[in-house]
């Protein structure tokens, strides 16, 4: 099993994901959002790239979905709920379908569309991505959201994370950037040490999220893998 | 100054470039063949992308040229050095131009263009770069050749020592990928316990090259800066 990294949603190469397991991350905080919401009863989760999108799926039967996301990390107008997954509880989310849009998560999501399967991965649910893609048993491909377009170091050390649940069960052959980020793990194992420098820790302490990120970091406390089909993750 | 980094010559976006300080980096090994022919006499160095480029510039005048570079880490026919900078030295350089093709580092330079200043960085010079660098007094992008269009763990950490020497003149911003390659450098001061997972690495290691590693890991040996302007690296 090959194990490749990509750093961000817009370093996408299309070719590189075709036949691939990808696994999607965007730790702080839309794949956080989108594990939680489905570990809680949510129906799926529909991930779309713009607001006017996510207005019009809603739009016919309102009372059957919540609207979710985030524009510079703040709670877009007219929808339901921010990006922080502490939202999403069970009575909040249970028997509805989640519409997201986020600046990050979404668009690494539909940037991946063409990989053979494509699993939703954060640090809450890393022990459960890793056994999924021993089942699958395929090269994988791990997709960082990243922040606006750039590599975030949040994204790559989970993506180192769920790298070492692997390497403690088969032997792997990782690329030089899948390696580093397993090695930025090993040495960094309270995560927080090593994000504590990146650019949009520091925003998300501005916004006094630190709740959001206590849980956005707590390893493999949520034993579910969303998937992404055809537009939808369940 | 804000500093950011592009991880191969794959990954390189123009605009990222455009009136910025760019370093470029291929310490294993054209980077340092070419730092290390200049520092020893050579006229200047012409990269080009081809062998038949190569061929072509030094067809004239044969005996004003040296014709140097690798594919596949291997010396090319017809040309009079390999890819190793052991081999550049006073008598076999000095009074000639260089023309170079390797592939990555030419292909990385020439990508690069459109930037200001154009800085040929490797460990054996990294002190005198970041003192060019405090000089120019900009805006800088590293960008590392990497390995055929992927990542490479040894200009990454090339590219973190010479941010190191930066911030021990000046604070700087450091973007996510810059500030991580800064920490594997400080975690990794001598080079080779970080570089030894490297793919290329092992190609290096299965070809004999102990000394072109040993040589291109010296840190700070050479006291130069080539740049590259219109086609010619002085």
């Amino acid at each position: 099993m090959l194990i490749d990294l990509i750093i961000s949603a817009d370093d996408i190469k299309k070719e590189k994901l075709i036949d691939k397991t990808v696994v999607v991350i965007d730790m702080l905080r839309a794949t956080s959002v989108i594990t939680t919401a489905l570990a809680n009863g949510c129906n799926g989760v529909i991930p779309v790239l713009t607001i006017e999108e996510a207005l019009a799926i809603a739009g016919e039967e309102r009372e059957k979905y919540i609207l979710g996301g985030e524009r510079k990390a703040l709670k877009i107008e007219g929808f339901d709920f921010s990006n922080s997954p502490l939202d999403y509880i069970k009575e909040n989310v249970e028997g509805k379908t989640l519409v997201i849009t986020t600046s990050n998560g979404t668009r690494a999501i539909k940037g991946s569309e063409g990989a053979r399967n494509i699993l939703i991965g954060a640090m809450i649910n890393a022990k459960a991505v890793a056994k999924r893609i021993l089942e699958l048993n395929n090269d994988v491909v791990i997709v960082n959201a990243g922040t606006l377009g750039e590599f975030s170091m949040d994204d790559f050390i989970c993506g180192g994370y769920i790298i070492d649940h692997i390497t403690k069960e088969i032997e792997v052959d990782l690329t030089d950037i899948a390696a580093t980020a397993h090695y930025i793990y090993t040495n960094n194992e309270d995560i927080i040490s090593f994000i504590k420098y990146a650019r949009h820790y520091k925003r998300i302490m501005e916004l006094g999220l630190n709740d959001d990120l206590e849980y956005c970091c707590s390893k493999d406390c949520v034993d579910i893998v969303p998937e992404y089909n055809e537009g939808k993750i369940s």
